[in-house]
């Protein structure tokens, strides 16, 4: 465990024995002892000791653990989501393998639990601190004004955030740069010719959407091109709804961004029933790339994230975290823009 | 913790402490005196009781716990596929939601991991045994002549296999019946008038595919129907390159069966392009059900297991075993055929 300070701007520290008793002017034996209930040191030394450590934050049984270096080799991710939805999504189970591939060579574990809301998942960050049950935890869905980076910083539980950056810089992270992704994007399609672009958006109350909706704005204005933005959750016919909707804005030739892969197909098969073909009428591209990307015909355009690289290096910088390292952002390489057939008919093999 | 004998054919037992003094005519603290390497028994006693419980198959250690009643709290879960392929199956990670729903409640963790090979997941639950890392764990991905049953019978730790069921009845599983299910849709499709059934299958080796073929050539025979099968991996191009070789035996109106979605789509989208339309010339039928299938024109039918139902039982099968009670082989209720478009023109909204 690295001795200096930990720079990272948020990771909070887990108290050392050293510290306790340089502030108290007692012994780093006597602050052991009180932690773990030994007899050998006075009561009066005992309850200053325990008393400043309760000043800390901390409970003496998990302060006691932290001291003696005892870890439970497991890291936590929660997830606030609907089951249903989280089993929908490739993306999380990708992540899950990837942490585990790193994870799994340094015998650590990887604790994984869906709860019902946010709130719900602060209090888990609580008791698994409390209980010493994790080393730290990785965060993901961050929230524009999510309040779990103020509360990890204040357990002093090591903490990344996976697929967006904390504003207040007050956790590290690793994301992607859903910004240039979505000027990627943006830029093909421009340099295809259309001159209409419509961009069927998940929620921007998450992070990495909002961040996304920003680009796409900035982009199709210094492209000169005309740009919609329809609003849809996650399933297939709401997306179908947002479709019609964009497609009211939309003269020929134009283009649709869908926010990820069952948005996509959803939208797809809309035009379809309306008569305008893919990519003939409209081009379509989706942010998440996955299996039924080619199992479509045409296949569809997609941005590929190396997900199971990203869960590794979440897992890695994580550990780093954990072993009081100084943990600094850090952005994934840029995604890679899978041109194929829905939106360049000359790449489409039949 | 029941008293009673492990009637569950299968689960093995961990050792109690009476057993062993029993056995050995020493008394039940010294057995426990002895695994906690504690003074106060003869060195000769020691050494028979350790070579006793290691003659069981138990380290000293794991046995200690064990008798103790001290728990991990944790289950384990390990899955021996490529990365890339567990992120693509939303089964997964339902049926980990599935489980976590149950565990949550019980502040109980689920210890999920990715590994190479059947033979690295069995070392792996040799070690998390020997470590005492998990309580019980849950099998998936059934092969037939699977090694698992033994060694987890062997190891005596707690186990549950998810989605099929061990031949030889060692250990206590939770399944969908594959059989039946594949009789349903072979009897819609029969229903419909369709004279000849292809079956776009998975590899063989998995036990619950391998049932669910046994089934399709029994129910296609009973049916009176022509029956082709052909194996393809899990891949949209494999699924195409199976369409294809399956279309050779079809006679319009005839109807395909695929073994999952994302199969199911490449295989329309292959009868697109070859100008057969669905399900004007051919029927199609996913035996999983996820969101693509509601998200294509027309809709997919397709058989739908209730994953994270399937997985709240399994967790609460296997705590029940780690409680010493008697599990017994449990099927979940048949699975639904979601009726669609893809195989009846009468239902499709558009």
């Amino acid at each position: 465990m690295a001795g200096g300070t930990n720079r990272a701007g948020g990771q909070g520290r887990r108290p050392r024995a050293r510290d306790i008793a340089d502030v108290l002017g007692v012994s780093q034996t006597a602050v052991s002892f009180a932690l773990n209930g030994r007899p050998g040191i006075s009561e009066e030394t005992r309850e200053r000791i325990l008393s400043k450590v309760r000043e800390m934050g901390w409970s003496p049984n998990s302060a006691a653990r932290a001291l003696t270096g005892a870890r439970s080799s497991t890291l936590g991710f929660a997830v606030a989501r609907a089951p249903e939805d989280v089993g929908s999504e490739a993306f999380f189970l990708q992540l899950i393998a990837g942490m585990q591939s790193v994870l799994s060579a340094q015998r650590y574990g990887l604790l994984f639990q869906v709860v019902p809301s946010i709130k719900e998942e602060i209090a888990l960050y609580r008791r698994w601190s409390e209980e010493n049950r994790v080393d730290g935890v990785v965060v993901v869905d961050l929230r524009v004004d999510d309040d779990r980076p103020r509360v990890l910083k204040e357990l002093g539980l090591p903490a990344l955030i996976a697929g967006a950056r904390d504003p207040l810089g007050r956790i590290p992270s690793v994301s992607f740069d859903d910004a240039v992704a979505m000027r990627t994007v943006v830029d093909h399609l421009v340099s295809l010719g259309h001159r209409a672009i419509a961009y069927v958006s998940g929620e921007p109350a998450f992070e990495h959407i909002r961040r996304r909706r920003e680009a796409f704005t900035a982009a199709t204005e210094e492209g000169g091109v005309a740009a919609a933005v329809e609003t849809a959750d996650f399933t297939a016919e709401d997306s179908a709804r947002a479709t019609l909707a964009a497609l009211a804005h939309m003269d020929s030739p134009g283009a649709l961004v869908f926010e990820n892969e069952v948005m996509a197909v959803a939208g797809i098969e809309t035009l379809r029933t309306r008569g305008r073909s893919v990519p003939g009428d409209l081009a379509v591209v989706s942010m998440e790339d996955s299996l039924i990307c080619t199992a479509m015909r045409p296949q569809i355009t997609a941005l590929h994230r190396d997900t199971l690289r990203f869960g590794a290096v979440a897992a890695q910088q994580l550990r780093r975290a954990v072993d009081g390292e100084d943990v600094r952002t850090r952005d994934m390489p840029p995604s890679r823009l899978m041109i194929r057939g829905s939106t360049d008919p000359s790449v489409e093999a039949g």
